[in-house]
């Protein structure tokens, strides 16, 4: 059975999601749906690019991914449908597909907007016909043009030595208020020492019980990355701290 | 595969959706659940009017729509299933249905309250065995006897003409904080100048892009209605209106 | 088709659910997905057990319901793969299956944990694979070894007699702000009247229609419990109660 996955900024209050699904299912009986997320704060494409590059490698390869995040929709950005390694993405080129397409090979077409579309609401009306049709089993070069440049990318700050530290910075939240940052373990030897923003938060610890209830701890998080949490608690909460916010990994 | 939808004001926090899909899976295994929304505002028949009928027509047909927000639950109310352009439709009968039924052909029939059934959940007692019932296949006349009356319909105050303008209000304010109106194109003509309380907002445009960043616009919204929005901002926060709030199309 | 049910603290807004639901898809493909809720309060074992207790009932036999609410991931605390009452269980031993193990024949096993699991993700690393091998067809044994001692239960106060009244507690307090007591119906005759935190509510009511609204009642709830309710409204937020806050039924 086909599998498609939503990621949107639609919320799940409003009957946007429902008319995507509706429009999914009636162009692709029988396809499975599952929502990554529907909470990216309204046009927040970083937000959107974190979570969608996290979620679409534990699916099944040919999954179907369809993300919108769109403040630009009815606007001249193009609508684009990609194959990378061996899924298929499809959603507006302006930086969503950031995560997914770094060091794949892509290969991607434009989507044309389909007469009657509503200028509003491409994610209904030019998206999820795309995506169904792709779940469907219709090849990707047969909805639209090959895209001549490559897929829109958002720049990040990348982490970088300052003296004998690493700094890097958070580059998400989640809803325990744990602190993801970009700094990897290989930059982060077991010797190092974890400061954000001058607190100290000592060496890279296994997990949650290696420090007390209450207590601030970085580690590898399941996403690769290094965190800072609070054991039971929330660590954006303790800090005051959110997304830019530095992290620096004392080498000496 | 049959499919129902689910629309409800029950949350996703507690288990009575999980409760009612259990309910569902078990009386009609195979059928495919989709969530029209939850998050309906506890006892909002307006709202959920207008929620069902936005998504249910992107269904492929026969559909089952089950939709409860049931402030009456246990009274004497009746429990209905419907069937409407082609679709069919259970919940109860308070004018959640107001929007399917407009200009349809109706065939309806009131449910019996099952032995044992909660007197304040029957959505997981009387509705969800119902819409099992009628995707597994069983006819509408084989769950009920006919209503004899027609289902009830919320009023709405239509718009009007007041000298050169027409007037309408808002219906619906959506996560993004757009202000759905009930302003149809053809009431608002391409000369007209639209104002809510008192503050012009101009022609309708086409789409977000058509204003600069922040700015206030009305087009004709995804379900054909006017809508007013601020591009990349909230319009019932910038203009403090919510549901009720007035709009004027300024004709001359 | 297989059926798993989800229940997790883990949020929508984040990519761990969807994670979860890419393991499952890619280990037991064809199979059904339903969440319970992911809105479990972070870490709340007890809010989890009871949605959990309430939820699982309403599914087909041999449905798997997948638990995840474990503030020890990476601990010590055992990882179990339960049978009970002819369905499948799996998560974490910290009391989390305390309601569905009461007057239940429980077969389990300690699930390993896999090389190469996110000692901060078991949802997806440990429960999720078990999940999915069960669903597939594995045999619980076939999972781990036996679980020696019996799976952890979480202690309640039950309701007891201080003269002539039983005294209860508020256990769960529901969207709605319903409050859920541990009153069970045999507790409570018809002639009792009943008091929260010397408030009198009266009788026990059959449902919202019998008080006007804005009104209180007592009534067996959905789930088989006492409740206390607002009529169109929320009784957590009149009586500023929550869980842990006392009902009294004087018996004379």
């Amino acid at each position: 059975m086909p599998l498609i996955t939503l990621l949107t900024d639609f919320g799940t209050s409003d009957s946007y999601v429902a008319e995507m699904k509706g429009v999914l299912l009636d162009r692709c009986p029988g396809a499975v749906l599952v929502d990554v997320t529907h909470a990216v704060p309204p046009g927040d494409l970083r937000a959107g690019a974190y979570l969608l590059g996290r979620a679409w490698a534990r699916f099944p390869r040919e999954t179907v991914h369809l993300a919108v995040v769109d403040p630009g929709v009815g606007t001249a950005r193009a609508a684009l449908a990609l194959r990378a390694h061996g899924h298929r993405f499809v959603g507006p080129d302006n930086g969503l597909f950031t995560q997914v397409i770094r060091d794949a090979e892509v290969e991607a077409v434009v989507l044309p907007v389909p007469a009657g579309a509503s200028p509003t609401f491409h994610g209904r009306d030019l998206f999820a016909p795309a995506a169904a049709a792709l779940a469907g089993g219709a090849e990707l070069s047969s909805l639209g043009e090959p895209l001549t440049t490559i897929p829109l990318r958002l720049t990040y700050t990348e982490p970088h030595y300052e003296g004998k530290s690493v700094v890097g910075e958070i580059v998400y939240v989640d809803r325990f208020g744990t602190l993801v940052t970009n700094l990897t373990p290989e930059l982060v030897p077991a010797y190092a020492v974890l400061e954000v923003e001058d607190l100290e938060i000592g060496p890279l610890r296994r997990t949650f019980g290696d420090v007390p209830t209450g207590g601030l701890l970085a580690y590898v998080g399941s996403g690769g990355a290094v965190e800072i949490a609070v054991r039971d608690g929330s660590a954006a909460r303790r800090l005051g701290l959110g997304v830019g916010g530095r992290i620096r990994a004392r080498l000496g």
